[in-house]
């Protein structure tokens, strides 16, 4: 879980109490009479790290509010920031099948440990559950407008895949894919958490501006931990990136900003899947510097974007919560 | 198509219709902008076949509402006879990935030609897009008990993958997972498609049930097809479930109706991958018969449970549906 100030105790303790909710929430939903699915079950609630998602959607139910903190007591809220949960789970299960990962959060990934049929069947059982339990608000137009951020979510996931080996990716295209791929689910946590909590339309599309910027810079720095992290800090596989062809802001920037023989090393070591060579180089240029520099950028402007509505002290934790991201090692 | 007899045009005809916007819908519902992903859409499409479940979803909105066929123009039922396919879709899609299937429908799988990792995320695009559709119904209720569909069928295909290589399986169990993995959705058809044509609550159950056997039998043929039909007139990959090690019906009942001797010959061949020589025991026992006539016991018992109710001359047609499920050699 994502560590908040004491000194925001009079949120920050409800909101605890509210995600050991959702985390209850979460389990009663997916539980199955049949010992086969619930030992998966089992096995994947430990995927659970930092919660984000919930948390941010449980936040922008209280700063859509003013600061109310009654608002976490909502069944409806407390619903949604399981179901962002249960749909983010469901796409870390498919995708260390995409990236045929071993290492998920300091242990194994369900396709390492089971195969990837149980992997690809035990995602989709997590996405169908993410609906039913979506649908369970009783709000169709909530389900509609979730049902399109997973739409786009995967849509991104296939520009990614068809873009993968391509060195001609450009800047405007990554962004465009992990904005969907990623930011569109976080930028949600923020509206739709505002939207169940009953806050006005601006303060809630301020909020989904907030997210949507939060989950650019997330992803920013998730493709940067995986260049420069360890195994042991990040507790996933790293280094796969660029072993699965898959072109992140770094390289993208290294590429973009390199002279002509560094350019054609790159190009050269990533051809050959050299991975190690191209860590080298990106260690070596400003490109992971860059690459930071952006997603630093993208957090200052999520904080720009809730300025001047009314959010009480729950402002003080968002912005921490921004902070954060970028501060991560893992 | 499923071939309705022509002295049944009253409905058969507007029926046709409403399949073709069925599929416009279909197709509008998945387009994308991204030429990647449309380009996979438009693959997909091709694998629409019987349209066993838009079919069954239409006249059972007719059924109940007495033979009427002026609900056919109902977008609400025609959306969720897209929905149902598109679900169906989706688990084509990835149990081609499960049973790493080249064929489909007389063309290649999405995973031989572009890789699994696509084929996991085009499925998820089509779960996703089926929900989002079923959400745009506006009807909270509706998008829940699918959403309940779909959690039953995961469990089915992941007690099923649980099961893979287990001479242990027994009846009631596979009975079981075919119920789940197949039966409930087709279920769904009958008792969903009368309810959103506004039929009563007894009739939608009793089109439910007959959709359910009907499921069951599908499945039934669907898993003797795969041991005795060829590939040519399938349209898709054969000899997969035994390759696979996925016991179906036609195998229990050799091991359960056996003498020691073939018992012992069964599980040898079972266990060392011969699947030839196991088919030669099938097609030589009576089980592939035995199995077929149980697939004709649930279309008979399907039949009965629309017994008494006034469905008009609807009911005709769902009769000829239900005996085409088992006629069929593809």
């Amino acid at each position: 879980m994502i560590d908040l100030d004491p000194r925001h105790d009079r949120i920050a303790a409800p909101l605890g109490e509210a995600l050991g909710s959702v985390a209850t929430i979460f389990e009663g939903q997916i539980r199955s009479e049949y010992p086969a699915v619930a030992d998966l079950c089992t096995h994947v609630a430990r995927y659970r790290g930092k919660m984000l998602r919930p948390t941010l959607t449980l936040l922008s139910g209280v700063a859509a509010r003013g600061g109310d903190v009654t608002v976490l007591e909502s069944h409806d809220l407390q619903r949604l920031a399981a179901v962002v949960e249960m749909i983010h789970m469901a796409t870390l299960v498919h995708d260390d099948v995409l990236d045929e990962a071993d290492d998920r959060r300091g242990g194994s990934t369900v396709n390492s440990l089971r195969g990837n049929e149980t992997a690809v069947m035990l995602g989709d059982y997590l996405i169908s559950n993410a609906f039913h339990l979506a649908a369970s608000i009783g709000d169709a137009d909530l389900t509609e407008r979730l049902g399109r951020v997973t739409n786009t979510l995967c849509e991104g996931e296939l520009v990614q895949l068809h873009h993968r080996d391509d060195l001609g990716l450009d800047f405007q295209t990554y962004l465009e894919i992990i904005r969907r791929k990623t930011a569109v689910l976080v930028g949600a946590c923020g509206r739709l958490g505002g939207r169940v909590a009953g806050g006005e339309e601006a303060t809630c599309e301020a909020l989904g501006e907030f997210g949507e910027r939060l989950g650019i810079a997330f992803q920013v720095v998730d493709d940067i931990l995986d260049l420069e992290g360890d195994l042991e800090t990040v507790g996933k596989t790293v280094g796969l990136d660029l072993r699965k062809g898959k072109l992140t802001l770094p390289m993208i920037l290294l590429l973009d900003g390199s002279d002509a023989s560094v350019f054609v090393d790159a190009v050269e070591s990533f051809r050959s899947g050299d991975s190690t060579g191209l860590l080298k180089m990106l260690r070596e240029s400003d490109a992971i510097d860059r690459a930071r520099a952006f997603a630093v950028e993208q957090v200052e402007a999520a904080i720009v974007s809730i300025n001047g509505f009314d959010l009480g002290d729950s402002q003080d934790l968002l912005r921490d919560l921004a902070a954060a991201v970028v501060e991560r090692n893992h």
